[in-house]
């Protein structure tokens, strides 16, 4: 990818015949953060086509981790799906080298003020047969097997001694941190709440003290009426630009019913689900010609507690941003287009 | 930047004389958020060496936009020093193209259950004179103008209507976000406090209320008495490896007094607060061979309350990691090495 074409946010631009638009501030809802919507530099939604994914490199002499598991001395299977003729479609298993690793208790430490405790957990890798095929060139039913993965191993995973929280992720180009080009997700089991669902989950329960309604929800009416910021909807699912994206062409994918635990996503569901999720990924791969991009899953925790308030959901963050100095030092991040011009793009494509 | 030497944390490793290591889940002691110190490739401080940033493409032909403000049309300076001969050393001039745009009042705007406002502020870019001369090869004297800048800056910044948090900040080489290659800061005057900022004010306060001391006192004295992760002091600053570091290399520089703002650093402390952010980004420069970096000032708001409880620093972020779909999603970094070790190689470096 030429880094020239990313969105770079902070940055000085100095042609002579642009002018400086206003900007704006807009409110994450949900956690009362906020974002920055610069189009000073004019951009239009094909400015930011030509964001292919940089290539990983691969050693055309040894076979590919994920293509040859059992040669290359991967960790046991914890989970595979098999075709009618004997050869897998799917297959999960632990990472050699996990960031939480297997069978520790977790030990806590104190060192004078600090506290930290093992890195207790599961790491797996959930890993599709095709070497090439990634879930924007997927049809539905491949990618409603991942989502089978996701699910089924989730909730083997949820009820782990030490597990308090379960995270879902996709790393797609090596610019959104994948470092093996064979398509996979990620799922890590992990002793504590991550911050930013924390986040999330304090927002809700905010939100619903004050007006009696699930924050989701009452987004995904209004986008719903609205339709400006939708990028695709079925019967259970909506997907639509956030109105505080963070970055541009940021979509998220939500269950249209009041719903906070993605584990308990009924199977009739689970089409529309794949569907939605695969619609997304393909429209954004279109627009942006084959960006690298990370999505993921925000779920309730499952540390034994109850989070009515919650609504899971799943944030697809395309890398058209590379978040610098004010974004790392404020949490405000600065994206250089309105969600609502970027999702009228995105439902053009078909 | 060869990206195959950056720190790729949840990426999957397989060599096979490689084994899993433990890793560590480590709490920051101001937000309670969590990093992952994850050392299972057996990185030692040498591997992170040649993490050489990316080259800044400049067209010989046009002049550098820094070199010759006036000639370039950039706005005109809001400060300039001048050296004997009358040729100016570090000059202060808005950005043409702000994400935060003087002089509008903050108008806000509501779109159904959303919020918005006017991006209303200053977003200012402080450069120093020479085209090549980075922070780490400045002499202290250099780096004191600069801090002088920043000072002097925030003060006339801060009591601007509608401004009620500065943020001043560096970004050093392409990964960091830099678009010019000529050496420079900047400074965003916004009416939002940073989020981010807005967890350590919150997490100082309740250290307080708990323990009757600053929390950021605290960890100085801790520290300064068992050197672990010191790589630098002076008589008014300290310089050390956060015990939750979210990167490889992380550094904090913070005054050893109990000082809330940043922009009541007296005088005679200025040479000191050079010093220590010099040797600090020098060390960095020189263990990891120029790499990208981004630092930036945490300092309490201007928004016309007081922040007793809150302790001034400035956090230099190497970039030694790409933060992918895991960190995105939660919140917890995962660094490859302890900051203990790192501290200790930086500390051996003259």
């Amino acid at each position: 990818m030429d880094k020239n074409k990313k969105n770079d946010k902070t940055s000085i631009s100095h042609a002579k015949d642009e002018k400086a638009q206003p900007t704006e501030l807009r409110q994450d809802l949900v956690t009362g953060d906020w974002v920055v919507i610069a189009t000073g530099r004019a951009r239009r939604p094909e400015d930011f086509a030509s964001s292919k994914r940089e290539v990983i490199e691969e050693n055309p002499e040894k076979p590919c981790f994920f293509c040859y598991p059992e040669e290359t001395e991967q960790e046991k299977d914890s989970l595979i799906y098999r075709l009618a003729d004997g050869d897998w479609s799917l297959r999960v298993f632990p990472n050699k080298f996990p960031a939480f690793a297997r069978g520790r208790s977790v030990k806590h430490k104190e060192e004078g003020p600090y506290f930290s405790m093992d890195g207790a957990g599961y790491h797996e890798l959930v890993v599709t047969r095709d070497h090439r095929k990634q879930i924007a060139e997927m049809n539905i039913l491949e990618v409603a097997e991942i989502v089978d993965a996701y699910q089924e191993r989730y909730i083997e995973l949820m009820n782990k001694k030490s597990v308090n929280f379960i995270e879902i992720f996709h790393n797609h180009g090596k610019e959104a941190g994948a470092s093996i080009s064979h398509p996979h997700s990620q799922i890590m089991a992990i002793p504590v709440i991550s911050p930013y669902v924390q986040l999330e989950l304090d927002g809700a329960e905010r939100y619903h003290k004050n007006n009696k309604h699930c924050v989701y929800c009452t987004m995904i009416e209004w986008e719903a009426e609205h339709k400006k910021r939708i990028v695709f909807e079925n019967d259970d699912f909506i997907a639509f630009c956030p109105f505080s994206s963070r970055a541009a062409f940021e979509v998220w994918v939500l269950p249209k019913k009041h719903k906070p635990y993605f584990e308990r996503t009924a199977d009739k569901e689970k089409l529309a689900l794949a569907e939605a999720l695969q619609v997304a990924v393909r429209k954004i791969y279109a627009a942006l010609e084959d960006p690298a991009y990370n999505f993921y899953i925000h779920t309730a925790p499952c540390d034994g507690k109850d989070y009515p308030h919650f609504h899971w959901h799943i944030e697809i963050l395309p890398r058209t941003a590379n978040w610098a100095g004010f974004e790392l030092s404020t949490g405000i991040e600065i994206s250089t287009i309105q969600p609502e011009v970027a999702a009228e793009y995105l439902r053009k494509i078909d």
